[in-house]
Protein backbone atom coordinates (compact mmCIF):
# COMPACT_ATOMS: atom_id res chain seq x y z
CA UNK A 1 0.00 0.00 0.00
CA UNK A 2 1.59 3.19 -1.40
CA UNK A 3 1.94 6.07 1.44
CA UNK A 4 2.66 8.71 -0.93
CA UNK A 5 5.40 10.80 -2.19
CA UNK A 6 7.82 13.29 -0.73
CA UNK A 7 9.52 15.78 -2.02
CA UNK A 8 13.26 16.25 -0.47
CA UNK A 9 14.32 19.54 -1.95
CA UNK A 10 18.07 19.24 -1.40
CA UNK A 11 20.53 16.32 -0.97
CA UNK A 12 23.69 16.85 1.55
CA UNK A 13 24.20 14.82 3.89
CA UNK A 14 20.91 15.28 6.04
CA UNK A 15 18.98 15.47 2.76
CA UNK A 16 20.61 12.05 1.28
CA UNK A 17 19.56 9.97 4.60
CA UNK A 18 16.14 11.59 5.34
CA UNK A 19 15.45 10.39 1.23
CA UNK A 20 17.06 7.06 2.11
CA UNK A 21 15.09 6.87 5.21
CA UNK A 22 11.58 7.51 3.54
CA UNK A 23 11.96 5.24 1.03
CA UNK A 24 12.93 2.51 3.54
CA UNK A 25 9.70 3.05 5.34
CA UNK A 26 7.78 2.78 2.74
CA UNK A 27 7.68 6.56 0.58
CA UNK A 28 8.02 7.12 -2.77
CA UNK A 29 10.23 10.25 -2.97
CA UNK A 30 11.02 12.99 -5.60
CA UNK A 31 13.95 14.30 -5.29
CA UNK A 32 15.96 17.59 -6.62
CA UNK A 33 19.28 19.05 -5.95
CA UNK A 34 21.38 22.00 -7.17
CA UNK A 35 24.18 19.50 -8.01
CA UNK A 36 22.17 17.21 -10.16
CA UNK A 37 25.42 14.54 -10.19
CA UNK A 38 23.87 13.67 -6.91
CA UNK A 39 20.59 12.34 -7.37
CA UNK A 40 22.06 9.69 -9.35
CA UNK A 41 22.56 7.40 -5.95
CA UNK A 42 18.58 8.17 -5.20
CA UNK A 43 17.45 7.41 -8.73
CA UNK A 44 19.12 4.02 -8.44
CA UNK A 45 17.81 3.65 -5.04
CA UNK A 46 14.10 4.31 -6.63
CA UNK A 47 13.62 8.01 -7.05
CA UNK A 48 12.29 10.28 -8.87
CA UNK A 49 14.82 12.93 -9.89
CA UNK A 50 13.47 16.02 -11.40
CA UNK A 51 15.32 18.85 -12.49
CA UNK A 52 13.92 22.35 -11.14
CA UNK A 53 12.11 23.05 -7.97
CA UNK A 54 9.14 24.10 -9.90
CA UNK A 55 8.64 20.38 -11.40
CA UNK A 56 9.94 18.84 -7.91
CA UNK A 57 7.05 20.95 -5.80
CA UNK A 58 4.42 19.62 -7.82
CA UNK A 59 4.89 15.37 -7.47
CA UNK A 60 5.11 15.43 -4.15
CA UNK A 61 2.21 16.06 -0.91
CA UNK A 62 4.37 17.15 1.29
CA UNK A 63 7.58 19.43 0.30
CA UNK A 64 10.50 18.53 2.66
CA UNK A 65 13.41 21.25 2.12
CA UNK A 66 16.95 20.35 3.80
CA UNK A 67 18.98 23.10 2.55
CA UNK A 68 22.17 25.12 3.94
CA UNK A 69 20.48 28.13 5.03
CA UNK A 70 17.92 31.09 5.08
CA UNK A 71 19.73 32.29 2.04
CA UNK A 72 19.43 29.08 -0.03
CA UNK A 73 15.75 28.48 0.83
CA UNK A 74 14.88 32.02 0.10
CA UNK A 75 16.57 32.27 -3.78
CA UNK A 76 15.10 28.71 -4.51
CA UNK A 77 11.91 28.88 -3.01
CA UNK A 78 10.64 31.86 -3.76
CA UNK A 79 10.65 31.85 -7.74
CA UNK A 80 8.11 28.82 -7.60
CA UNK A 81 5.90 30.38 -5.20
CA UNK A 82 3.12 29.72 -7.20
CA UNK A 83 3.31 25.84 -7.70
CA UNK A 84 3.74 25.61 -3.66
CA UNK A 85 0.49 27.24 -3.51
CA UNK A 86 -1.90 24.60 -1.39
CA UNK A 87 1.09 22.33 -1.03
CA UNK A 88 2.45 21.71 2.77
CA UNK A 89 6.05 22.75 3.05
CA UNK A 90 8.37 21.69 5.77
CA UNK A 91 11.62 23.27 6.18
CA UNK A 92 14.16 21.55 8.12
CA UNK A 93 16.76 23.68 7.13
CA UNK A 94 18.88 25.08 10.62
CA UNK A 95 17.51 28.71 10.42
CA UNK A 96 16.82 31.39 13.59
CA UNK A 97 13.43 31.87 14.98
CA UNK A 98 13.34 35.54 13.35
CA UNK A 99 14.24 33.74 9.86
CA UNK A 100 11.46 30.57 10.36
CA UNK A 101 9.18 33.58 11.13
CA UNK A 102 9.64 35.47 8.00
CA UNK A 103 9.12 32.27 6.01
CA UNK A 104 5.87 32.08 7.81
CA UNK A 105 4.79 35.29 6.48
CA UNK A 106 6.23 34.56 3.17
CA UNK A 107 4.28 31.13 3.05
CA UNK A 108 0.99 33.05 4.33
CA UNK A 109 1.24 35.03 1.39
CA UNK A 110 1.32 32.66 -1.11
CA UNK A 111 -1.17 29.92 0.23
CA UNK A 112 1.47 28.30 1.60
CA UNK A 113 0.99 25.62 4.23
CA UNK A 114 4.28 26.06 6.28
CA UNK A 115 5.59 23.72 8.95
CA UNK A 116 9.40 24.76 10.56
CA UNK A 117 11.61 22.39 11.68
CA UNK A 118 14.74 21.59 13.46
CA UNK A 119 16.85 18.29 13.54
CA UNK A 120 18.53 17.09 16.97
CA UNK A 121 20.33 14.47 14.69
CA UNK A 122 23.28 14.07 12.95
CA UNK A 123 22.32 11.99 9.20
CA UNK A 124 23.91 8.81 10.65
CA UNK A 125 21.25 9.00 13.71
CA UNK A 126 18.30 9.58 11.52
CA UNK A 127 15.44 6.87 11.76
CA UNK A 128 17.45 5.48 14.50
CA UNK A 129 17.09 5.48 18.04
CA UNK A 130 18.09 8.88 19.80
CA UNK A 131 16.84 11.07 16.93
CA UNK A 132 15.12 13.83 17.48
CA UNK A 133 13.36 16.46 15.49
CA UNK A 134 11.15 19.32 16.61
CA UNK A 135 8.32 21.67 14.30
CA UNK A 136 6.34 24.27 14.79
CA UNK A 137 4.13 26.31 12.63
CA UNK A 138 0.97 25.28 11.13
CA UNK A 139 -0.84 22.80 13.32
CA UNK A 140 -2.85 20.84 10.74
CA UNK A 141 0.28 20.24 8.20
CA UNK A 142 1.99 18.51 11.20
CA UNK A 143 -0.52 16.41 11.93
CA UNK A 144 -0.72 15.14 7.67
CA UNK A 145 2.82 14.92 7.60
CA UNK A 146 3.61 13.55 11.19
CA UNK A 147 3.12 9.66 9.77
CA UNK A 148 5.83 10.95 7.42
CA UNK A 149 7.91 13.15 10.05
CA UNK A 150 7.96 10.25 12.32
CA UNK A 151 9.92 7.84 10.50
CA UNK A 152 13.24 10.32 10.83
CA UNK A 153 13.08 10.54 14.63
CA UNK A 154 10.68 11.43 17.17
CA UNK A 155 8.53 14.55 15.75
CA UNK A 156 7.89 16.81 18.83
CA UNK A 157 5.12 19.74 17.61
CA UNK A 158 6.60 22.97 19.82
CA UNK A 159 3.42 25.72 18.74
CA UNK A 160 1.71 27.41 16.45
CA UNK A 161 4.48 30.29 16.01
CA UNK A 162 6.51 29.48 13.31
CA UNK A 163 9.78 29.98 15.65
CA UNK A 164 9.48 27.67 18.60
CA UNK A 165 11.04 24.78 17.24
CA UNK A 166 14.56 26.59 16.11
CA UNK A 167 14.26 28.51 19.39
CA UNK A 168 14.35 24.97 21.49
CA UNK A 169 16.90 23.90 19.07
CA UNK A 170 19.19 27.23 19.66
CA UNK A 171 18.49 26.84 23.37
CA UNK A 172 19.86 23.62 23.60
CA UNK A 173 22.70 23.52 21.24
CA UNK A 174 23.85 27.10 23.32
CA UNK A 175 23.96 24.59 26.22
CA UNK A 176 25.83 22.13 24.27
CA UNK A 177 28.55 24.25 23.03
CA UNK A 178 28.92 25.69 26.49
CA UNK A 179 28.92 22.36 28.14
CA UNK A 180 31.15 21.16 25.52
CA UNK A 181 33.46 24.27 25.98
CA UNK A 182 34.01 23.83 29.76
CA UNK A 183 34.62 20.06 29.00
CA UNK A 184 37.62 21.13 26.34
CA UNK A 185 38.79 23.58 29.41
CA UNK A 186 38.68 21.13 32.01
CA UNK A 187 40.61 18.70 29.26
CA UNK A 188 43.37 21.61 28.83
CA UNK A 189 44.11 21.70 32.35
CA UNK A 190 44.47 18.12 33.02
CA UNK A 191 46.89 17.91 30.44
CA UNK A 192 49.02 20.28 32.53
CA UNK A 193 49.65 17.45 34.72
CA UNK A 194 49.59 14.94 31.96
CA UNK A 195 46.39 13.32 32.94
CA UNK A 196 44.86 12.71 28.86
CA UNK A 197 41.62 13.73 27.50
CA UNK A 198 40.12 10.09 27.48
CA UNK A 199 40.48 10.36 31.56
CA UNK A 200 39.27 13.80 31.99
CA UNK A 201 36.20 13.47 29.98
CA UNK A 202 34.88 10.26 31.89
CA UNK A 203 35.57 12.54 35.16
CA UNK A 204 33.38 15.43 33.81
CA UNK A 205 30.64 12.79 32.47
CA UNK A 206 30.35 11.67 35.92
CA UNK A 207 30.78 15.00 37.74
CA UNK A 208 28.29 16.47 35.04
CA UNK A 209 25.86 13.79 35.70
CA UNK A 210 25.48 13.74 39.50
CA UNK A 211 25.53 17.54 39.23
CA UNK A 212 22.59 18.46 36.59
CA UNK A 213 20.04 17.49 38.94
CA UNK A 214 20.56 20.22 41.47
CA UNK A 215 19.39 22.68 38.48
CA UNK A 216 16.28 20.73 38.12
CA UNK A 217 15.75 21.63 41.97
CA UNK A 218 16.83 25.26 41.36
CA UNK A 219 14.41 26.11 38.33
CA UNK A 220 11.76 26.16 40.19
CA UNK A 221 13.67 28.84 42.28
CA UNK A 222 14.20 31.06 38.38
CA UNK A 223 10.46 30.89 38.05
CA UNK A 224 9.66 32.17 41.31
CA UNK A 225 12.27 34.98 40.90
CA UNK A 226 12.92 33.87 44.35
CA UNK A 227 16.58 34.66 44.50
CA UNK A 228 17.09 36.63 47.87
CA UNK A 229 18.42 35.07 50.18
CA UNK A 230 19.70 32.30 48.21
CA UNK A 231 18.52 29.61 48.85
CA UNK A 232 21.27 27.96 46.93
CA UNK A 233 25.19 29.16 46.51
CA UNK A 234 25.26 32.68 47.13
CA UNK A 235 27.06 35.74 44.82
CA UNK A 236 29.56 36.39 47.88
CA UNK A 237 30.35 32.73 47.76
CA UNK A 238 29.92 31.92 43.48
CA UNK A 239 32.15 34.90 42.96
CA UNK A 240 35.29 34.49 44.95
CA UNK A 241 35.05 30.47 43.48
CA UNK A 242 34.50 31.86 40.33
CA UNK A 243 37.46 34.25 40.84
CA UNK A 244 39.70 31.08 42.40
CA UNK A 245 39.07 28.83 39.16
CA UNK A 246 39.80 31.77 36.53
CA UNK A 247 43.52 32.14 38.41
CA UNK A 248 44.32 28.41 38.86
CA UNK A 249 43.36 27.58 34.85
CA UNK A 250 45.58 31.03 34.35
CA UNK A 251 48.55 29.50 36.98
CA UNK A 252 48.52 26.06 34.25
CA UNK A 253 48.79 28.22 31.51
CA UNK A 254 45.35 27.57 30.02
CA UNK A 255 43.01 30.28 29.04
CA UNK A 256 39.54 30.94 31.24
CA UNK A 257 37.96 33.41 28.84
CA UNK A 258 35.05 31.19 28.69
CA UNK A 259 34.41 31.49 32.64
CA UNK A 260 34.67 35.40 31.56
CA UNK A 261 31.26 36.72 30.86
CA UNK A 262 30.23 34.68 34.13
CA UNK A 263 32.72 36.47 35.86
CA UNK A 264 31.06 39.74 34.67
CA UNK A 265 27.56 38.87 35.47
CA UNK A 266 28.85 37.91 39.44
CA UNK A 267 30.66 41.11 39.52
CA UNK A 268 27.89 43.30 38.29
CA UNK A 269 25.52 41.63 40.91
CA UNK A 270 28.12 42.07 43.57
CA UNK A 271 28.71 45.59 42.82
CA UNK A 272 24.44 46.69 42.79
CA UNK A 273 24.08 44.92 46.44
CA UNK A 274 23.24 41.41 45.35
CA UNK A 275 25.65 39.59 47.48
CA UNK A 276 23.37 37.32 49.47
CA UNK A 277 21.19 36.51 46.36
CA UNK A 278 21.05 32.97 44.82
CA UNK A 279 24.20 33.23 41.67
CA UNK A 280 21.62 31.51 39.61
CA UNK A 281 19.83 35.39 39.69
CA UNK A 282 22.42 35.16 36.46
CA UNK A 283 19.90 34.51 34.54
CA UNK A 284 18.18 38.11 35.21
CA UNK A 285 21.34 39.90 33.74
CA UNK A 286 21.23 37.48 30.52
CA UNK A 287 17.93 39.68 29.75
CA UNK A 288 18.89 42.80 27.27
CA UNK A 289 17.38 45.94 28.62
CA UNK B 1 37.14 0.98 70.65
CA UNK B 2 38.60 4.79 70.23
CA UNK B 3 39.87 5.91 66.66
CA UNK B 4 41.78 8.49 68.01
CA UNK B 5 41.39 11.56 67.65
CA UNK B 6 40.78 14.51 65.13
CA UNK B 7 41.50 18.14 65.56
CA UNK B 8 39.25 20.41 63.38
CA UNK B 9 40.57 24.06 62.44
CA UNK B 10 36.98 25.83 61.08
CA UNK B 11 33.53 25.67 62.16
CA UNK B 12 32.22 27.16 59.34
CA UNK B 13 29.08 25.20 57.34
CA UNK B 14 31.46 22.74 56.16
CA UNK B 15 33.76 22.77 59.48
CA UNK B 16 30.77 21.53 61.03
CA UNK B 17 29.44 19.35 59.29
CA UNK B 18 32.82 17.10 59.10
CA UNK B 19 33.41 17.55 62.90
CA UNK B 20 29.55 16.75 63.77
CA UNK B 21 30.01 13.41 60.81
CA UNK B 22 33.49 12.62 62.65
CA UNK B 23 31.80 12.31 66.11
CA UNK B 24 28.95 10.45 64.89
CA UNK B 25 31.58 7.27 63.47
CA UNK B 26 33.62 7.01 66.52
CA UNK B 27 36.16 10.26 66.56
CA UNK B 28 37.07 12.16 69.35
CA UNK B 29 37.49 15.90 67.57
CA UNK B 30 38.89 19.10 69.34
CA UNK B 31 37.71 21.83 67.74
CA UNK B 32 39.14 25.79 67.45
CA UNK B 33 37.29 28.67 65.69
CA UNK B 34 38.09 32.26 65.22
CA UNK B 35 34.56 33.25 66.31
CA UNK B 36 35.08 30.78 70.08
CA UNK B 37 30.90 31.18 70.26
CA UNK B 38 30.56 28.64 67.48
CA UNK B 39 32.38 25.59 69.00
CA UNK B 40 29.60 25.99 71.83
CA UNK B 41 27.28 23.02 70.23
CA UNK B 42 30.24 20.77 69.11
CA UNK B 43 31.11 21.03 72.84
CA UNK B 44 27.28 20.23 74.20
CA UNK B 45 27.99 17.09 71.69
CA UNK B 46 31.15 15.60 72.71
CA UNK B 47 33.94 17.91 71.40
CA UNK B 48 36.65 19.34 73.30
CA UNK B 49 36.84 23.45 72.68
CA UNK B 50 40.34 24.84 72.35
CA UNK B 51 41.04 28.84 72.66
CA UNK B 52 44.46 28.57 70.16
CA UNK B 53 45.63 26.91 67.18
CA UNK B 54 48.44 26.04 69.07
CA UNK B 55 47.05 24.01 71.47
CA UNK B 56 44.50 22.81 68.77
CA UNK B 57 46.99 20.99 67.06
CA UNK B 58 48.76 19.36 70.15
CA UNK B 59 45.21 17.68 70.89
CA UNK B 60 45.11 16.07 67.62
CA UNK B 61 46.62 12.83 65.75
CA UNK B 62 45.38 14.22 62.58
CA UNK B 63 44.94 18.27 61.50
CA UNK B 64 42.20 19.32 59.20
CA UNK B 65 41.71 22.53 58.37
CA UNK B 66 38.64 23.95 57.20
CA UNK B 67 38.98 27.98 56.95
CA UNK B 68 38.25 30.55 54.46
CA UNK B 69 41.19 31.03 51.44
CA UNK B 70 44.99 30.36 51.45
CA UNK B 71 45.27 33.67 53.40
CA UNK B 72 43.53 32.63 55.98
CA UNK B 73 45.13 28.71 56.42
CA UNK B 74 48.87 31.17 56.35
CA UNK B 75 47.43 33.75 58.83
CA UNK B 76 46.69 31.19 61.16
CA UNK B 77 49.17 28.30 60.91
CA UNK B 78 52.22 29.90 60.41
CA UNK B 79 52.65 31.10 64.10
CA UNK B 80 51.67 27.82 65.10
CA UNK B 81 54.28 25.88 62.96
CA UNK B 82 56.41 24.76 66.16
CA UNK B 83 53.84 23.26 67.04
CA UNK B 84 52.63 21.46 63.81
CA UNK B 85 56.01 19.56 63.31
CA UNK B 86 55.70 16.38 63.06
CA UNK B 87 52.16 16.48 62.65
CA UNK B 88 50.01 15.37 60.10
CA UNK B 89 48.00 18.19 58.27
CA UNK B 90 45.32 17.89 56.24
CA UNK B 91 44.42 21.20 54.55
CA UNK B 92 41.09 21.23 52.64
CA UNK B 93 40.10 24.59 52.61
CA UNK B 94 39.80 25.97 48.63
CA UNK B 95 42.94 26.85 47.03
CA UNK B 96 44.48 27.23 43.81
CA UNK B 97 46.94 24.66 42.69
CA UNK B 98 49.58 26.90 43.38
CA UNK B 99 48.28 27.94 46.57
CA UNK B 100 48.37 24.26 47.72
CA UNK B 101 52.20 24.02 46.45
CA UNK B 102 53.36 26.77 48.18
CA UNK B 103 51.70 25.54 51.44
CA UNK B 104 53.22 22.06 50.59
CA UNK B 105 56.68 23.61 50.61
CA UNK B 106 56.34 25.83 53.87
CA UNK B 107 55.01 22.47 55.50
CA UNK B 108 58.13 21.01 54.53
CA UNK B 109 60.20 23.52 55.67
CA UNK B 110 58.59 23.05 58.50
CA UNK B 111 58.64 19.11 58.64
CA UNK B 112 55.13 19.21 59.02
CA UNK B 113 53.41 16.22 56.38
CA UNK B 114 51.09 17.86 54.49
CA UNK B 115 48.28 16.51 52.45
CA UNK B 116 46.05 19.34 50.60
CA UNK B 117 42.33 18.60 49.22
CA UNK B 118 39.22 19.99 47.82
CA UNK B 119 35.70 19.08 48.89
CA UNK B 120 33.34 18.03 46.29
CA UNK B 121 30.25 18.53 48.12
CA UNK B 122 28.24 20.71 50.13
CA UNK B 123 27.75 20.57 53.56
CA UNK B 124 24.22 18.77 53.78
CA UNK B 125 25.98 16.05 52.06
CA UNK B 126 29.09 15.03 54.04
CA UNK B 127 29.05 11.22 54.96
CA UNK B 128 26.41 10.65 52.65
CA UNK B 129 26.12 8.93 49.15
CA UNK B 130 27.52 11.48 46.39
CA UNK B 131 29.80 12.95 48.76
CA UNK B 132 33.39 13.11 47.22
CA UNK B 133 36.99 14.54 48.33
CA UNK B 134 40.34 14.47 46.10
CA UNK B 135 43.36 14.67 48.61
CA UNK B 136 47.08 15.38 46.92
CA UNK B 137 50.84 15.71 48.77
CA UNK B 138 51.83 13.23 51.12
CA UNK B 139 51.37 9.34 49.90
CA UNK B 140 52.26 8.44 53.68
CA UNK B 141 49.78 10.92 55.18
CA UNK B 142 46.76 9.89 52.99
CA UNK B 143 47.18 5.86 53.99
CA UNK B 144 47.33 7.15 57.83
CA UNK B 145 44.67 9.25 57.14
CA UNK B 146 42.40 7.48 55.19
CA UNK B 147 39.84 6.29 58.04
CA UNK B 148 38.41 9.08 59.02
CA UNK B 149 38.59 11.02 55.43
CA UNK B 150 36.48 8.05 54.15
CA UNK B 151 34.01 9.01 56.85
CA UNK B 152 32.98 12.50 55.30
CA UNK B 153 32.78 10.70 51.82
CA UNK B 154 34.69 8.77 48.74
CA UNK B 155 38.73 9.88 49.31
CA UNK B 156 40.44 9.66 46.31
CA UNK B 157 44.24 10.16 45.94
CA UNK B 158 45.17 12.55 43.08
CA UNK B 159 49.15 12.40 43.01
CA UNK B 160 52.46 13.56 45.17
CA UNK B 161 51.59 17.14 43.84
CA UNK B 162 50.17 18.65 46.42
CA UNK B 163 48.15 20.80 43.63
CA UNK B 164 46.93 18.11 41.89
CA UNK B 165 43.66 18.04 44.11
CA UNK B 166 42.63 21.60 43.87
CA UNK B 167 43.59 21.34 39.97
CA UNK B 168 41.38 18.69 39.54
CA UNK B 169 38.57 20.29 41.30
CA UNK B 170 38.87 23.65 39.80
CA UNK B 171 38.67 21.89 36.32
CA UNK B 172 35.80 19.71 37.06
CA UNK B 173 34.11 22.98 38.50
CA UNK B 174 34.95 24.91 35.48
CA UNK B 175 32.74 22.44 33.64
CA UNK B 176 29.99 22.60 35.67
CA UNK B 177 29.85 26.17 35.92
CA UNK B 178 30.05 26.66 31.66
CA UNK B 179 27.27 24.04 31.55
CA UNK B 180 25.00 25.85 34.49
CA UNK B 181 25.70 29.21 32.60
CA UNK B 182 24.43 27.29 29.40
CA UNK B 183 21.41 26.23 30.91
CA UNK B 184 20.70 29.50 32.40
CA UNK B 185 21.33 30.91 29.08
CA UNK B 186 18.72 28.76 27.93
CA UNK B 187 16.31 29.45 30.48
CA UNK B 188 16.45 32.99 29.94
CA UNK B 189 15.82 32.14 25.72
CA UNK B 190 12.92 29.84 25.92
CA UNK B 191 11.45 31.88 28.78
CA UNK B 192 11.04 34.45 25.67
CA UNK B 193 7.83 32.83 24.32
CA UNK B 194 6.62 31.59 28.30
CA UNK B 195 8.30 28.28 28.42
CA UNK B 196 8.96 27.98 32.72
CA UNK B 197 12.44 26.96 33.59
CA UNK B 198 11.58 24.58 35.55
CA UNK B 199 10.45 22.69 31.75
CA UNK B 200 13.58 23.60 30.35
CA UNK B 201 15.76 22.72 32.76
CA UNK B 202 14.10 19.19 32.36
CA UNK B 203 14.64 19.23 28.55
CA UNK B 204 18.09 20.59 28.78
CA UNK B 205 19.19 17.53 31.56
CA UNK B 206 17.87 14.91 28.85
CA UNK B 207 19.46 16.76 25.93
CA UNK B 208 23.43 16.96 27.73
CA UNK B 209 22.62 13.86 29.03
CA UNK B 210 21.74 11.97 25.30
CA UNK B 211 25.20 14.74 24.28
CA UNK B 212 27.57 13.95 26.87
CA UNK B 213 28.76 10.40 25.73
CA UNK B 214 29.34 11.92 22.52
CA UNK B 215 32.53 13.70 24.09
CA UNK B 216 33.81 10.55 25.59
CA UNK B 217 34.18 9.21 21.89
CA UNK B 218 35.65 12.78 21.00
CA UNK B 219 38.68 12.50 23.39
CA UNK B 220 40.95 10.05 22.35
CA UNK B 221 40.68 12.41 19.23
CA UNK B 222 42.44 14.87 21.37
CA UNK B 223 44.64 12.78 22.91
CA UNK B 224 46.16 11.90 19.16
CA UNK B 225 46.06 15.33 17.92
CA UNK B 226 43.88 13.82 14.96
CA UNK B 227 41.60 16.80 14.16
CA UNK B 228 42.13 17.12 10.49
CA UNK B 229 40.24 16.36 8.59
CA UNK B 230 37.57 16.41 11.18
CA UNK B 231 36.60 13.13 12.72
CA UNK B 232 33.00 15.20 13.85
CA UNK B 233 31.94 18.26 12.93
CA UNK B 234 34.17 20.65 11.59
CA UNK B 235 35.59 24.62 11.92
CA UNK B 236 33.46 25.21 8.81
CA UNK B 237 30.15 23.78 9.91
CA UNK B 238 30.41 24.49 13.80
CA UNK B 239 31.39 28.42 13.27
CA UNK B 240 28.36 29.43 11.35
CA UNK B 241 26.21 26.83 13.86
CA UNK B 242 27.53 29.38 16.71
CA UNK B 243 27.10 32.19 14.84
CA UNK B 244 23.59 31.17 14.42
CA UNK B 245 23.19 30.69 18.18
CA UNK B 246 24.65 33.63 19.16
CA UNK B 247 22.34 36.15 16.25
CA UNK B 248 18.82 33.71 17.67
CA UNK B 249 19.69 34.36 21.40
CA UNK B 250 19.96 38.55 20.69
CA UNK B 251 16.96 38.15 18.64
CA UNK B 252 14.65 37.14 21.05
CA UNK B 253 16.52 39.81 23.46
CA UNK B 254 18.94 37.50 25.05
CA UNK B 255 22.72 38.44 25.77
CA UNK B 256 25.03 35.53 24.04
CA UNK B 257 28.01 36.86 25.76
CA UNK B 258 28.55 33.40 27.06
CA UNK B 259 29.76 31.89 23.52
CA UNK B 260 31.97 35.17 22.17
CA UNK B 261 35.00 33.64 23.61
CA UNK B 262 34.10 30.61 21.39
CA UNK B 263 33.30 32.31 18.31
CA UNK B 264 36.38 33.74 18.71
CA UNK B 265 38.36 30.83 19.12
CA UNK B 266 36.10 29.25 16.15
CA UNK B 267 36.66 32.61 14.01
CA UNK B 268 41.06 32.46 14.49
CA UNK B 269 40.58 28.32 13.71
CA UNK B 270 38.66 29.36 10.56
CA UNK B 271 41.20 32.20 10.05
CA UNK B 272 44.15 30.46 9.81
CA UNK B 273 43.24 27.79 7.12
CA UNK B 274 41.58 25.31 9.40
CA UNK B 275 38.36 24.82 8.22
CA UNK B 276 38.48 21.38 7.60
CA UNK B 277 39.21 20.76 11.23
CA UNK B 278 37.54 19.37 13.89
CA UNK B 279 36.06 22.03 15.96
CA UNK B 280 37.17 20.41 19.31
CA UNK B 281 40.56 21.58 18.03
CA UNK B 282 39.40 24.54 20.10
CA UNK B 283 41.22 22.78 22.99
CA UNK B 284 44.70 23.22 21.11
CA UNK B 285 43.53 27.41 20.94
CA UNK B 286 43.25 27.11 24.88
CA UNK B 287 46.80 26.67 25.83
CA UNK B 288 48.28 30.26 26.52
CA UNK B 289 51.68 30.46 24.30
N1 LIG C 1 24.64 17.46 9.08
C1 LIG C 1 24.20 17.58 10.31
O1 LIG C 1 24.72 16.95 11.27
C2 LIG C 1 23.04 18.48 10.61
C3 LIG C 1 22.43 18.42 11.87
C4 LIG C 1 21.35 19.24 12.13
C5 LIG C 1 20.90 20.12 11.18
N2 LIG C 1 21.51 20.17 9.94
C6 LIG C 1 21.03 21.15 8.95
O2 LIG C 1 20.57 20.49 7.80
C7 LIG C 1 20.79 21.35 6.66
C8 LIG C 1 21.53 20.57 5.61
O3 LIG C 1 22.75 20.14 6.19
P1 LIG C 1 23.71 19.09 5.47
O4 LIG C 1 24.51 18.45 6.54
O5 LIG C 1 22.94 18.25 4.54
O6 LIG C 1 24.66 20.09 4.66
P2 LIG C 1 25.53 19.77 3.36
O7 LIG C 1 25.95 18.33 3.35
O8 LIG C 1 26.57 20.81 3.31
O9 LIG C 1 24.49 19.98 2.16
C9 LIG C 1 24.01 21.26 1.87
C10 LIG C 1 22.88 21.14 0.89
O10 LIG C 1 22.39 22.44 0.60
C11 LIG C 1 22.52 22.68 -0.82
N3 LIG C 1 22.79 24.09 -1.06
C12 LIG C 1 23.72 24.86 -0.44
N4 LIG C 1 23.67 26.13 -0.92
C13 LIG C 1 22.68 26.13 -1.84
C14 LIG C 1 22.13 27.14 -2.68
N5 LIG C 1 22.57 28.40 -2.61
N6 LIG C 1 21.14 26.80 -3.51
C15 LIG C 1 20.66 25.53 -3.56
N7 LIG C 1 21.14 24.52 -2.80
C16 LIG C 1 22.14 24.85 -1.94
C17 LIG C 1 23.64 21.78 -1.27
O11 LIG C 1 23.56 21.58 -2.65
P3 LIG C 1 24.88 21.17 -3.50
O12 LIG C 1 24.94 19.66 -3.41
O13 LIG C 1 24.56 21.67 -4.86
O14 LIG C 1 26.05 21.86 -2.88
C18 LIG C 1 23.31 20.52 -0.46
O15 LIG C 1 22.23 19.82 -0.98
C19 LIG C 1 21.55 22.57 7.17
O16 LIG C 1 20.69 23.63 7.43
C20 LIG C 1 22.14 22.04 8.47
O17 LIG C 1 22.40 23.08 9.40
C21 LIG C 1 22.55 19.35 9.64
N1 LIG D 1 30.15 25.28 51.78
C1 LIG D 1 30.36 24.58 50.68
O1 LIG D 1 29.44 24.17 49.98
C2 LIG D 1 31.76 24.23 50.27
C3 LIG D 1 31.97 23.29 49.23
C4 LIG D 1 33.26 22.97 48.87
C5 LIG D 1 34.33 23.60 49.50
N2 LIG D 1 34.11 24.52 50.49
C6 LIG D 1 35.26 25.18 51.10
O2 LIG D 1 35.34 24.91 52.49
C7 LIG D 1 35.94 26.04 53.15
C8 LIG D 1 35.02 26.47 54.28
O3 LIG D 1 33.77 26.79 53.71
P1 LIG D 1 32.50 27.06 54.60
O4 LIG D 1 31.31 26.78 53.74
O5 LIG D 1 32.62 26.37 55.92
O6 LIG D 1 32.62 28.64 54.81
P2 LIG D 1 31.98 29.53 55.97
O7 LIG D 1 30.72 28.91 56.47
O8 LIG D 1 31.96 30.90 55.44
O9 LIG D 1 33.05 29.42 57.15
C9 LIG D 1 34.33 30.01 57.00
C10 LIG D 1 35.20 29.54 58.14
O10 LIG D 1 36.48 30.14 58.00
C11 LIG D 1 36.76 30.93 59.16
N3 LIG D 1 37.56 32.08 58.79
C12 LIG D 1 37.34 32.96 57.77
N4 LIG D 1 38.31 33.88 57.72
C13 LIG D 1 39.16 33.59 58.73
C14 LIG D 1 40.36 34.17 59.19
N5 LIG D 1 40.90 35.22 58.57
N6 LIG D 1 40.96 33.59 60.26
C15 LIG D 1 40.43 32.51 60.85
N7 LIG D 1 39.30 31.92 60.48
C16 LIG D 1 38.68 32.45 59.41
C17 LIG D 1 35.42 31.28 59.70
O11 LIG D 1 35.56 31.65 61.06
P3 LIG D 1 34.48 32.62 61.77
O12 LIG D 1 33.37 31.70 62.26
O13 LIG D 1 35.24 33.26 62.88
O14 LIG D 1 33.99 33.61 60.74
C18 LIG D 1 34.68 29.97 59.51
O15 LIG D 1 35.05 29.01 60.45
C19 LIG D 1 36.12 27.12 52.08
O16 LIG D 1 37.44 27.10 51.59
C20 LIG D 1 35.16 26.68 51.01
O17 LIG D 1 35.53 27.16 49.73
C21 LIG D 1 32.85 24.83 50.89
Amino acid sequence: MPKGTVTILGLGAMGSAIAARLRETGYATTVWNRTAAKTEPHVQAGATAVATIAEAVQTGDIILAVLLDHKSIHDNLEPAAAELKGKILVNITTTTPNEARATAAWAAEHGITYLDGAIMAVPEMIGRPGSRLLYSGDENAFAIAKPALETLGTAEYQGTDAGLASLKDMALLSAMYQTFGGLLQAVAMMRTVGTPAAQTAEDVINWLTAVLPVMESLAPLIDERNYDPAPGQDVAFTRPAVASIITASREQGVSADFLEPLKKHLDELAATGRGTADWISVVEQLTIK
